[in-house]
């Protein structure tokens, strides 16, 4: 199947050195896996920053902060023959695991949908608290109402779930803890209630038993989830058969939710798909992409920090055009339009 | 320390040999594991029924349910390279894992707590539909008002959840779906509200970050759940290094949350020991036994089907004492009383 994505030419939009490290000591690795919306008349991105320490010849330093929460750079020699390294987002020592990046939220805003700048205005979002002590990342914004939810990945020792935050403003921001325990992420909420519910997708992962499978949850009041349900598993053989994950919120047609997933090989090469769920009963799969809607093919796509990825979690929709914006190489951010109709006629 | 179990002396009181099999072409493995209560003057006990397949000279059988949730039984050459059974529990052939054992709950009862039977009037409880396809297991059961509301464990293909279904009268049960998502079991409700909030302590297993903790999450009406916390941890180099479970619901005491849970070591030996909660602010460890209350020591809990197991997620609570049930080696169910007052005290 043809690419479905008419990339912006002007990809990609930011790269790590259009923006300024948290703090002193930590250089800026990655600008990516942007969440988008809408407000005042211009689009908003919540772009997630991946930091890391300045680096010294022969050694590797990662992030850790204490228990109060402050940045502490722990450091191992590159020959340490119990340092594994060979995944870059993740690195192990003496059964150890420990980020290399850490991530925090800043919202950036344009007038064009193309031209991002920083808001002094708005807050950036840090992790706060026991459950964020290693950063957020990954942030869904879903519009009901008059009031932005944002959800995202927390990220501490203790493991890896779902935290949620709401803002009318972009200023002030009300908290909602950690809405899905560990090990979970990809969760973004619907914009409208289905039947007098509200409903997520989400996803868990298991060891032994299950896997990297796309759920769905309801709630009486966003905050408090239950009747999960597993709604679309990998598939063995495909270009989804490792790991996939909900992009934002599924765009209401009359054909069904539409909604475009990440789906990972086990070469770890992250393409994106489509799922069409059933108007009512949005546990049950009309249809989903055969081969991917979008596949890494740009240069700034197949090299960065993680090569191989475009990974969404963030669109604007206004009647056929979907907006979208995606990570390429958990590097940058970039932009693409795709039209609903031709995502439904791909998918038979 | 002192274990402080007072066992009973007609220990077991249920082995594998005092109940029928579910099905024919059956045989019950191991009795275990019992969830306990109290109904019109007579003690109830929820038991976990583990069936396998009757076996065949130089084979393996396991049972797994296919679509339909017909069961079927999948049989290996013992000396297939492939297959590797070093965990009783779990078999792993070419990367796929089956149960060895398939699950299901009866309600048994006694009029002195010791000599439980089988009562054909309430029905037994199978697991059902898509997320219960390998059985359900371990189930809690916590009274509020005049209703039981059961937690156990739901597993199938897609992964570990917990389940709830609750009655009035244990003839017929509502259901209330998964209320907590993979990986997840060791679900207890606590018996009464705290500040107007429901509470649970349940615990999620994180691959990588994170690992297998006791978490705390509020609900507003019992079927959906959210602030979700760590509560208690794994303790590096003690007989709760590798997994926490908490037991059943806690008990509420002058000075806090009594809550007995169950820890096991890396070699997999299974002991009971207890953590204090705050009244007001459950999330609070006030204290936490530094050795077990309870270790498997008797020969039925060192010895069957996998042995130097004791395992609790039922209790019967009158003033001081408490009358325990538990599963030892995962074979038989047993019981044994405790002082609320000497684990307290034993808590320093």
């Amino acid at each position: 199947m043809a690419d479905l994505a008419k990339r912006f030419p002007q990809n990609p939009l930011l790269r790590a050195a259009d923006l300024a490290p948290s703090q002193a000591g930590l250089t800026v690795e990655g600008v990516l896996n942007p969440g988008a919306f809408r407000y005042q008349g211009r689009t908003g991105l919540v772009v997630r920053i991946a930091e890391c320490p300045l680096q010294k010849a022969g050694k590797i330093s990662v992030p850790t902060t204490d228990a109060e929460g402050m940045l502490r750079i722990v450091e191992f020699d590159l020959n340490d023959p119990k340092l594994d390294k060979r995944d870059p987002r993740v690195i192990c020592h003496d059964g150890r695991h420990y980020l290399t990046t850490l991530s925090h939220l800043r919202v950036l805003t344009s007038a064009d949908g193309i031209r991002f700048t920083e808001d002094p205005g708005f807050p950036r979002l840090l992790g706060k608290g026991e459950q964020e002590t290693f950063g957020i990342e990954d942030c869904r914004v879903t519009q009901l109402g008059d009031r932005y939810y944002l959800t995202f990945t927390q990220v501490s020792p203790d493991g890896v779930g779902v935290g949620m935050r709401s803002t009318r403003d972009w200023r002030s921001f009300a908290e909602h803890g950690m809405i899905l325990p560990p090990h979970n992420k990809d969760c973004t909420l619907f914009d409208r209630k289905v039947a007098e519910r509200y409903y997520a997708l989400h996803r868990p992962s298991s060891p032994e038993l299950g896997g990297n499978h796309i759920w769905l949850a309801g709630s009486p009041d966003l905050e408090h989830w239950g009747h999960h349900r597993c709604v679309a598993r990998t598939r063995a053989g495909m270009w989804d058969s490792a790991r996939i994950g909900a992009g934002c919120a599924p765009i209401k047609t009359a054909d069904g939710w539409l909604e475009i997933y990440h789906g990972a090989s086990l070469e770890q090469r992250y393409c994106l798909g489509a799922l069409l769920l059933d108007l009512q009963r949005p546990w049950k799969v009309l249809a989903r992409s055969l081969e991917p809607i979008m596949e890494p093919t740009a240069e700034y796509e197949q090299h960065g920090f993680f090569g191989n990825v475009v990974f969404t979690n963030g669109q604007v929709v206004e009647d056929d055009s979907i907006t979208m914006y995606y990570g390429a190489s958990d590097s940058a951010v970039c932009g693409a339009y795709f039209s609903v109709r031709e995502i439904l006629r791909s998918l038979g």
